[in-house]
């Protein structure tokens, strides 16, 4: 199946920026990033639920949000996309 | 038909916030904030092709990104959620 998750995360603060790294580099394994907070990852039913698993470990549920969406196939006909992709932070180191 | 339109736009720059405030009035003329960039709308085709020329209108392709995802339904099914919604600059007025 394939899935977008969408992450929400004030990226003003340090601590957030760090969660959205972190959050972003388990989600590439599992897909890729197609927007700052936004990753379509090809799963299955035991991929999901361990990539839930591990975002859940990364979040913080008091003031992050994370969605899961199962998206229509083929994604080449049910997306429409306009502009570029800037991944700002995504190629800066992740700090532990 | 059930559409997610997720939208990247660096909130850093004054110019950048009110590109996304006017998208998100756009788009809860057809459905709800979900999350900061992250709107769930119920169109049809019409009046999806009538909400993807207005959020053109506002995006800047050079700068943004825009997508329209198609969604499995129902929903309540086919969407998982974890965490609070904080839409920190959608109360604030949109500045013309």
């Amino acid at each position: 199946m394939l899935i977008l998750v969408t992450y929400d995360v004030s990226t003003e603060t340090e601590t957030g920026k760090k969660r959205l790294r972190k959050v972003a580099k388990v989600c590439t394994n599992y897909g890729q990033r197609v927007q700052k907070s936004v990753f379509e990852c090809r799963v299955t039913q035991a991929q999901k639920e361990e990539l839930e698993r591990k975002l859940l470990a990364i979040i913080e549920v008091t003031e992050d949000n994370l969605r899961l969406y199962r998206l229509v196939e083929p994604i080449d006909k049910y997306v429409k996309e306009y502009g570029n992709f800037r991944a700002v932070d995504f190629e800066k180191p992740l700090i532990a």
